[in-house]
This record gives structure tokens, C-alpha cells and sequence, in this order.
């Protein structure tokens, strides 16, 4: 689900710059013989999620260390709740904390935000989809946190899926030819979404032929108007200023799916913390 | 003052995770020819920081582009406020714009909970630094916005300085033995800090010649008592729940350093967005 | 239109195989002071693309080196026609020649053969499309080269375009439920293409919800009658042994897309080589 | 007999163009415990070549995957016979495929093209050898597949043999210049050497000392004449031009090697497939 | 102790300056059956050291050898004394040969030499540490060889210490300035080292709240001078022109380190071979 | 002359180590607005080598930064003679200059010792090559080196030169059967050479056809004999244990190569420093 040739990357990045060439004081004060098992704890409830990553980060540092899970990615867990557990050699454990405590906590507190908007919405029709506002570097994981928290994901770039903007509108002319260039240069396995602002923008999205509108930053009440309007012929898909307080009066119009920036840029870390006991030599 | 090669990294993984092969709405719908002019600007007011990456995305993608600045990494922006400007051709700047913005926001973010942090503890004699709990890939980065943000920097990594924590006091059998082999084994260039967490520990580490005590989680009350205590024989640091609440009842127990690892995992991102006006062929 | 970034990486690639530590002939024959002009000739007709390639390849090389081109990629040329022109010193350019030649061989020819398949069916409202039977390494190259022969993309990987095969269908029990996961999993952006061999999956797949049913290796007179039976209620494309001998037929059931594996993995290279005058150091 | 570092490069490339960042259709539509057995079929009849290759595809992928092979590098095989079998999970199975078969059915031909040009010359004291027109990234694999279809290499690239072409002749003021220069400075572990067009050119190379000549495009007759000529005093290789209906009468005049670029540049892919059942979960 | 990671780095490196496409000498005469053992021995007395990177390179050539040791890296050896033995694949045991030597040379003549020095200076109360005179890409390796040889290491490079030299202490006006400024930028686990050239300056240091002194280039005589008159209130090191005649009477000054540059650029390749013998296949 | 591709990978590798997150002393105490011109000085006689390196390091880390040279690679310098200047900003050249200074007097130090060898032979009819007991990483740095010293280049690696050694004899099961395999498998561009140590040897690779004998650890009598014997039939090399004393003796025989593995192993570094003068802001 995770690809992790492009995680390793990051996990490889992540040691170069806390590692570097070495860690000196647990390379001075801890023998290379001692053992120790490590517990991961979260000290406030939320979803999990990222430790195929964790436990990726102690494997890559040490192939020795185990890695063993009392929850699973997408599980909802209490405070004070273990979540896991690294057994090994105590300097490598200590060595690669902070690299997995790092990427957990970012990852658990994006699942964490998109369950809660996803529970915002629960009873509608309608899906909770992330943005491009993600942390460069960690669009795969930010995205695999996102469904891991019950969301979906919208296109992973801008190479996957066709997103006609208002600059994009603007430099073909109008929606109709920005739809027609696109349906004719794009790969026809794609569908043509346009972005629209008003009521007369629908109306020339919709004879355009596109395939997806989505609706920017419309007030609730032109979003109930533009989703009658298209009584189902395309999808839609309301976006901007989509906030907890907000999104059930989105989802209430009757819209497919609601995009929120905020998955990705605006998640508080799940507070997560290890706990090491040594287990002699 | 930031190393451009790590960022030239980030910059070209995240160009491959959201350009990949190519924008295919942009390259549909934007003539090759169109010129625009993009203007970056604060949606809310803050601390802006990440002008040089910005820079660097667009010129690393077109070499073509020009950009030009309104203010400095650092200054004070209200909302509204125009930050930079991006000059040439409409396809790159439209396909630049999310990376560099996904940059900016964090970084500014960053920088704007630091000067916060900061200005909270205006007047005394201390110094917000940060913590190793940053975003895996963006140590370099974000410790630079906590600069911007008039905070220092503590230790980059496990490899640049030397911080006894629990687990090593246990693993090297007290406080006083993790502090002789760390003299023994670290570079003679590094100061020794050791973490303590009650009165007793900070004798045992004063006694073994700790250059820095690491105040771990303490009252304000038991704060005040040790920094008394050491009277200047050695540098403070408190660490451990640092809120803006509380940041001032800290800074006037007459600690030195004070750091915080919400200023780089909690830092809500500047919402700051890109005009883009076409300006001929 | 090409994304530099990746050509890059296989030019390099391409230096070190043949260039390593040095062109020991050269640097044994040719002084550094030798200045040459070499000029790139077809052999024989077709369609040239790669020029940007070519370019590339010299600039890398030797930043010095000046490339001119006299046709563009996507140009028709007979043979013996000057293509482009490389001019500066004589060592540099004797160096890339072999690289610059076999980047354009190979491209020119992919493009002259999806020309020959375009020309075959000119007059039907039908596009010539490639698969992902491409040259590992080449995928972006190859794909821009039967652009510019006159065809179109289908989808670039497994990443950007839903297709479900006889072994998704087998796996998920049945198209209905195939194309349900994929209208569950997939990004909303994307089509779901299903390849259906029979008119009963023709059906099935129809009520399933697909958008583009893939006529897999079906014959002409089955095909004719697919068509009729779909009457563009959704997308159609043949594939599966399409040659220039056949594709007209094809073309003449009404077909929307034809996709030809043959256009990347048996387009025969265009000859073309380098002429090189010596002129003055 | 194949350096793997470099196969696994273009593997890693291979998987990136084409996996990107996942398999939309197979995440959808197969479970992640559902297993499979893939057999790899010729359609027609050939020289497999790239086993090593698909089995390191599959292993990197994912290395519980078990590759079992029918037949070996080298083997000739008539149309319909299995060649390899691949077992385990469908997922990965489906997508590494056509990684696998780009790289066999390209390798496969190369090695088949070439045993046929040996059979052509069967009887003759004479070698069929490689050129440089190789696909920029494959240089190892495709003169690997020379070999495994009974040809011999040539030099790799500009780096590991001296070869004195026209160019090269003309930049150092004549062949005995030439020569010398060359052995002057190349490694005396090399041979030298040279492109000769005329029999003037032969009689100067020989008296300069040339290893090699390299009879570059000469009608059958000339080639005798040259070949008696020279009368076994250097090794004689015939270039430029040279076909499956031609290679014979080249042959027969005596020469030592033979050079074919169509070996790599020209090779039709060997039509593989892989059929895969599904085996439980 | 040793960070692989960035000798994998070296050792793929020397592998592609080495091996390249291949041993062609090995393919041609040894058969892939052939079994060896392969014996290290030292030619001359000395320190041992890079036994973990001999063992790497055989490991990443192929993971079938098996690496016994005899001696420990830190270990003194007499001349012809076995040090290691590498049993399997004679092929990939003589390709790997000459890497693995060229290592385990060079990194037992850092051992060896350094171990001279702190035999030199036994009985007194200092350290011997190297300096940033080291082989570009061996910086890792060469510092672990001293720390096998007994020595101690200095900051690994400009980014883990502080040191203001004369030409800081120019363009920050004066060493009171450079001390005040490094203090403020600095991270506050680093002490301050000043470069100081007379009594004047040393004076000036101490003042300005300097960390360590080092002496560069100082008499004997002012050195015992300088080490009286600062009493042990800081460090003291002493550097320059530090040779194996003289570092007994530096030692002698009551210095606290002595950094030598030619422990890692003047260091004699210990004197290393390999002996095979065949095995069987 | 250079191969500046693979030269920036040891640059880079290099900066890494050094500089890493960046140089904290500089960047505390030195403006950025300062100017400086920096001179390179030799301190003692010998060969400069590595300029164009040096000259690299520096436009690198800095494109503004200009290198002036006085001399040129391979001339001769007096003690305290000035070979480059380097002028711009303060920061950037303090942060290259011991980078800089470890490539210069590495490189300068290899031809140093290689311009001895060279004189100490001067007047006979032989050639000093090196081997491939090079620093791993180094390669091709101190192969460029040793010719800039006046010495030639053996075999870069194992790729580029048949060497048939002690080992590869017996494996093959004599001298006549190594020789024909390596006759049939290597390319036909490339020259046999054997490693021969006794008199019955060397016939018996006469015989076998090798076209260069190399002469492994013969005293100068057996050499002599042997070079009459051969009486130029082969080329013929003397290799083992040669130094500065015993290479007039080896070069008196009428030997035609002298291979010498202290050119690259056991070169002191020729010492050279830079002065930094400021030159205004």
C-alpha cells in the first residue's frame, strides 16, 4: 500500500541529517553489548498511523532490532495506550527514536485530522479527499495517512489527473476551449475536471463536456443551488476554506466529495513517545 | 546561510512526486508562448521565511524566471501584503506554484511561532532554541526558519553535540560515569549536557562536570530553585511542555535556554497564495 | 514538452557506459585546440525527433558547443538531408557523436513508424495511441517520440490510468465488482478502462459503469459489431496485434482508439550520422 | 557474467516510470493475499536471453516471490514454450510483468538476431562481433545478449580500445601520426586500432604499426584483396553495412571479424508473454 | 563505530573504478565453479585496522563469501602474521581483492603511524588528536584509523566545532570580537577554540571567555610559558609542525592535546597480500 | 584530461564531509559583505598537480569566487613559490580552502614522487607506469597525476586490460590455456599480458602467444637475461618491489615498462598552504 522505495528515501535522508556520522553520546556511554526493548506510547488518543515506517526506520539502521505491533495503521488508540514495541541492541534503538518518532507522530496526526473530518461527515454521501498542500517530500506518506484515516486521495500530481483552473481557463480562452485542448492532449484515460466559481461557469463546464466540477469556495447556499443544477450529470466536488466547523453544511448539499488543504498542512503531531528498559546483555 | 545543495534535494523530490512526467492540464491548456507575471501574498499576517526556496524552485525549473522580492526572510508581513513576484513564462510559474508555496507556507509558519515564542519572553536574558523533532528531510530548513524567527538553534543532530539523556545515564551506570566517558569519547570540542530531572541529579551532574544541565520537565517552582542552585557555574536549559501559556513563568526562573519542539512540529502553516496575471506572448 | 530532469538521468547514464574514464582515441589524436563543425545527416527518409536530446547531449558534454538545428522535431525529411549542425571543438564533439546519434536513431524511428500508422488511417476519426511496451529507461522518450509522430499518450504507467485486465477481473471475482473497486480506490479524476474480449463482458461491462472498454484482440467483424452495440455510450479502443497492414480496417469499425505496441518496441532506427569538418583551432 | 549494480539501475528506473507511485487498477481490484503462478510463453520461435533480468525484476520487487526457470540464457525455443514460472502474490506478480517481459522480449531478440548472423557464417574462422549503436542505458545488457546468441564483444566504449577513425586520422595529420600518438599515450595494454577506406590506407597502417584494421565499408572484392594483402601480419575487421543476406560472401573473404550494428540497433523483440492462474490465498 | 552507510558509498565507488563492466581477465580464465580460500597477511609490523571494511567489500561483491578474522582492527601484528581469510567464489574473491587491500593499506597506516605517536608521548597526561587533513571521501575512515591507533578526534569537519583561526579572527576585528560573535551563533553545546600565535593572544583569549587554546606553531619554550600562565583555567592544544622527533617534548609542556595533521596525510601504506589457494568446486 | 563528472562526485562527497550543514565558526565571526583574495603557496619544492581540482572546489561552493593560476599542472615550484590565487567573498573561500589544500597536496604530492621516478631513469628507453594501487575513490584523480609527474598509465581497472596473473594461471591450469581463453573471451582490442616469474614461464607465455610479459619481482640479473631472451618478440614490463634506489638498475636491463605502486600509495603530500588577505567589503 506504502511504496517503499520512495519511504526510503526519506528514511535514508532523515538518518543523514540526525545521524550523520555518528550518535557521540550513545557512541560513549552505552555499551554496544546492552540489549533493550523499546515501547512506543502515545500520550493522547488519536489514530494511528506510519509504523510500517518506524518499523522500517529500526530495520534499515539495524537488521538485528525486532519490530513488533500491538495496533495496527488506521486503529483508533487511547492515551497511555503501547502501540508498539523495538527489541535489540540498545544503542541502535536509542540511535533511530527520534527518526521514528518523527515520522509516526506526523503521520498519526494527519490520520488522526482526516478521521475527524471524516466522522464530521458520517451519514452523507460524500468523500473527504486531501490536496497537493502537502509537505514536500512526503506526498506518498502524507497521502497514505489520509486513507489510512478513512479518507480518500484526490490526484497524486500534477502528471495523473486533468485540473482546469482559473489560469489555465484564462490562457486557453474560456472553459470551452481549455476542455477541448485538454480532451484532446491529455491521455483519454483521464477524467476533465475544471474548477468553477459561479452559477454561468457551471453552465459552460457542463456543455463543455467536462467530467468533474469543482466548486471554489462557493457559499453553502450556491452549492445546494449549483448541486441541483447538475442533478448528478458530473461529479462535484466543493473545495477552499473547508474547515471542522464547516464541512457537514458542505456535505449537506448534497456535493460527491470535499477537498481539505488542511489534511496535510494543518494536522497537529499525535504526541507519541518511546520508552526504553534495559533487558541485559 | 542556508546549504542550497540539501535544499536543491528536497526541491528535486519534490518536483518528482508532483511534476513527474509532466502537468498534463497545464501542457494542454497554456500556450508555450503565454508570458505572466505571479505575485506571492500573505493571506494572514505572520513572519515570512523560505524566500530563497521559493526562489530556487522556480529557478531550478526555468532558469528563465525572474523573481523578485517586496521583503526579507524575517520581516513582518501584515495580511494582503505583496511578499515576491515571479516573472515569465505562464507554464512554469503555473507549475512551480504549489512547490514553492508548499514551502513557504511551512517555513513562514515556522518562523512566525518562533518570533512568537520570542516575543514572549521579550526582556528576559534567554534564548528560545529548537528541538530534533522536526520534519524528517527539513532539519536544515526549519532550523533555518527558527532562526529567521530570532530563535537559535540547538544541536543539529546526534552528531554535532552531546546530550546525556536517561536511558544513557542508566546504560552507563549514573550520571557521573555517562559524563567521564563522553569527556573520554567526544571530541574535546563539545560541551557535555546532561539531562536531570530532580535536585539530586543536578548535584550528581555538577559534581561530574557537566558544562550544560538539561532541565527536564520541572516545575516552575523547582526551576527557580535549581537555577539558583548553580548559581552560573553552568548553562541551563528547560525543557519539556513549553506552551506560549507558560513560556514567560519559565523565562523568569532565570534559565538560559528554553527549548521547544513545537516551534517545528506544531507550527501551523502562513496561508500565503499566488496571483498569476498573463502579460502577453 | 519533454522533462529534461529524466532525459538527464539516462544521458548520463548513456556518458558513463561509453565514455567512462575517457575517450582514450581521442585524447590521443585530436589536439584541445582542434575546432570542428559536424553536421547530422539522414540517411534515409522519415520523421526526425530527438533534436532536443541531441542538443542536450553536446550541451553536457561541452556547455561550449553550439547546436543548430535546421528541421524541428516532427518534421518529414528525405534522405540526405542536413538535420542539424554541432560546432566547436573538434574533441567534444567526436566524443558525444556515438551517444547524440543513438538517442536520435532510436527516437526518429519510433516517430516514423507512428506516422506511417497515423497516415494509414487518415480520414477516420480515430487516434493512434501507444502502450507501456517501452524500453525500460525510455518510457518519457519514447512517449514524446510518438507525439511526434503524430500520436497520442495513453496512460504513462500503472500510476496514471485505470485499467482493468483479465487477471484484475478473474481476481476480484467478476468486471461488476472490478469496477466497483475501482470507482472506490481509484482517484475520482481517473477513467476506469476495462479490456473485455467477448460481447457478454461487453455488457457486463457496460452496466458495470466503465468508461473505455479495451477490444482485446477481437476481430474486425466483432469489433464493427461492439461498436454498433456501444454507440458511444462509452470511449472504445482495439488492440492487440495491430500492424500498418491491418490498422486501417481497424480504423473502419469506428473504433475511437487504436493502441499499437509495435510503435515503441519495433520501430527500426533511422539512420543518421555525423559528418564532421575540421575548421581551424 | 552480468554486472548486476548496473541491471539494478535501470531496473529502479524501469519501476519508477512505470510503477510511479503504485498500481491504481491492481490495489483496487486484487487482494493482498491472493497468490498466483506466472508462467512466462514464447509466441514464436527465438533465443531467450534476460532470465538474470527478469528474475532480479520480480526480486526487487518483492523478494518472496520464487522465480523458477525452464530453460536457460541461451537456449533456443520454439513458439509456445514455457520459459520461467513466477510464484506468489498476484499484486506483485501483475506488476512487475510487463517490467519483466520489456526487458526479456528486447534481450531475447537481440540474442536471437545475433545467432542467426553466426549461423549465417558457420564454417567461416571468423567472429561476429558488437558494436557502440547501442540503446544509451543497456550497453551491458545488450552486449551480454551478444554473447549469449554467440557473438563476441567489441570493445565497450570509448574508454576500454583504441579505434582511429577517418576523423581521427585527419585531426592528427595522417595515420602513422595518428598511430603514434595513440600508442605514444593509451595504455600500453591496448591494441591500436584503425579505420582504413583504400588499400593506399591499409599499406599505411600497416607500416605504422596498427594491431588491427578495420575495413569500413569495402566491396567483397576489395576486402579479398585486402585480406591477402595483409596476410595474417594484424587482425582484420569487416564494418559498415552488413546484412543477414550479406554476412556470408564478407565471411568468405577471409576476415577476422565481422562488426554488425543491426546486432543492437535493428534486433525485432522476441514476442513473450505471461499467463498467470491464480493458486489461492 | 564505523557508519557503514557512507562506506558503502566508498566501496561502491571503488568497485566502479575498479571492476567497471567487468574483470575481464577473471571472466576469461577462472571458472564460475572455483571454489578458494584467500589468506590477508601483513607484509611488515604494524596496527591493524579496516578489518570491518575488507569484510564489506568481500560482502557486497558476494554475500556467498565468508570473512573469518584472526586479529582484531586495533590489534599489533608482526610482519607475516595472518590477518583474515575470505573463503568462496575464487572469481569474486580475486575481484575483490585489490579494493579490499587498497582499504585495509591505507587505514592500518593511519593505525600504525598514529599508535607511534601515543606511544611517543606514554606517561604523560595528553591526548593525541588528528585534524581535517585528511584524503577527501576518507574522512569517516581515516578518523576511525586513528581512534584504532589510540588517537582521538578533533570536531569530524567545519560544522561539529568551533574553531577561530586568524584570518576569523581578522574580519571579526580582534579576538574579543570573534569569541563574542561565536558564542551569539553558535549552538551553546559547542565550546569556543581560538587559535592563538603569542602571549598577547592568549591573554586576549582568556579574557573573551575562550573555551580551548590552541598553539600554533609555538616554541617549545613558549608553549611550557603558555601552559604555566593559563593554569588549567581552559584547554590547551597544541598544533603545527608536530612530528614524531618533537611530539615527546610538546608532551612535555603539560599541553592537554596534541593534533597531528600527518596521522592521516603522511601516514606509509601498511604492507598487506592476499594469498589464494584453490579449494575445489 | 579530466573527467570533471566523476572528479564533482568526489567534490560533493568531500564538501559532505567537511562542511555538512554548514561552517559554524565562519558563519559566526566573518561578514558576508567581505572580500578576500587568497594565495595558494608551495612550502616546499616539487610538481603542482591538481589545479583544475582545485579551481573546481572553489567555483562549486561558489560560482562568483575567480581562481588565477601562476603556473600550470606538471611545472616545477621553488618553496615558498605562489601557485593560484583565489578572490571574492571572505566566507565561501575560508569554507573551500581546506578542501581545496587536501585535493592540491595529495595530487602535487603523486606527481612529486612520480617526477623522481621519471628523472631517475631519464636516458633510457622505458616508461613509468602506475598500477592500480590507488586510493579507493581516487582513481582517476591520481592516474591524472602521475602523468601530470611525467609517468604513463597502466590498465585503469579490471575492464580495460587483460592481466593475467599467478592465480588466474593456475585456474586456468597453465600459462597456454589462460592465454587462449583470454584470446577467445576478451574483446580482440584488447593486448594479453602475463605475469611471468621464472624463466620457463616466460617461454612458456611466448609460446602461448601473450603480447606482454610481465617481469613480477626478478632480480635485475634474471631481468637481463630475460629481456635478451625476449629480444623484443613482446612488450615487456618489470613490476615488484621498485623503488627510487633499485629503478636505474630495473630501467638498465632494456626493460620497456616499469610499474610502481609507492606512485600513488607512498607519496608524502607536497605541502601547501593559502594566505588570505581581506580586500574590502
Amino acid at each position: 500500500m506504502l511504496n517503499m522505495q520512495s519511504v526510503d528515501t526519506l528514511i535514508d535522508f532523515a538518518f543523514s541529517e540526525d545521524i550523520g556520522v555518528g550518535d557521540i553520546t550513545t557512541e560513549a556511554t552505552v555499551s554496544s553489548e546492552q540489549k533493550a526493548i523499546g515501547t512506543l506510547h502515545a500520550k493522547s488518543e488519536g489514530i494511528v498511523a506510519g509504523l510500517p515506517v518506524a518499523e522500517r526506520v529500526f530495520s534499515r539502521l539495524d537488521s538485528d532490532l525486532t519490530f513488533t505491533i500491538f495496533v495496527c495503521d488506521g486503529d483508533s488508540i487511547l492515551a497511555g495506550a503501547p502501540i508498539a514495541e523495538v527489541q535489540g541492541n540498545a544503542k541502535t534503538i536509542l540511535i533511530g527514536e527520534r527518526t521514528a518518532l518523527n515520522f509516526m507522530q506526523r503521520l498519526s496526526g494527519v490520520a488522526t485530522l482526516t478521521s475527524q473530518f471524516v466522522k464530521a461527515v458520517a451519514g452523507y454521501d460524500v468523500k473527504i479527499v486531501d490536496t497537493r498542500k502537502t509537505t514536500p517530500g512526503w506526498r506518498a506518506l502524507e497521502k497514505y495517512a489520509v486513507r489510512v484515516g478513512g479518507g480518500n486521495n484526490h490526484r497524486f500530481g500534477l502528471y495523473d489527473g486533468v485540473l482546469i483552473k482559473d489560469n489555465h481557463i484564462i490562457a486557453a480562452g474560456g472553459i470551452s476551449n481549455a476542455v477541448q485542448c485538454a480532451k484532446k492532449a491529455a491521455p483519454h484515460t483521464a477524467k476533465i475536471e475544471v474548477e468553477v466559481e459561479s452559477i454561468e461557469q457551471v453552465n459552460e463546464a457542463l456543455e463543455a463536456g467536462a467530467d468533474i466540477l469543482l466548486l471554489d469556495n462557493m457559499s453553502i447556499e450556491t452549492m445546494e443551488q449549483v448541486v441541483k443544477l447538475i442533478d448528478n450529470r458530473v461529479i462535484t466536488e466543493a473545495s477552499g476554506g473547508i474547515t471542522l466547523e464547516r464541512v457537514q453544511d458542505v456535505a449537506s448539499t448534497g456535493i460527491d466529495y470535499i477537498s481539505v488543504g488542511a489534511l496535510t498542512h494543518s494536522a497537529m503531531p499525535l504526541d507519541i513517545s518511546l520508552t526504553l528498559r534495559h533487558s541485559g546483555t
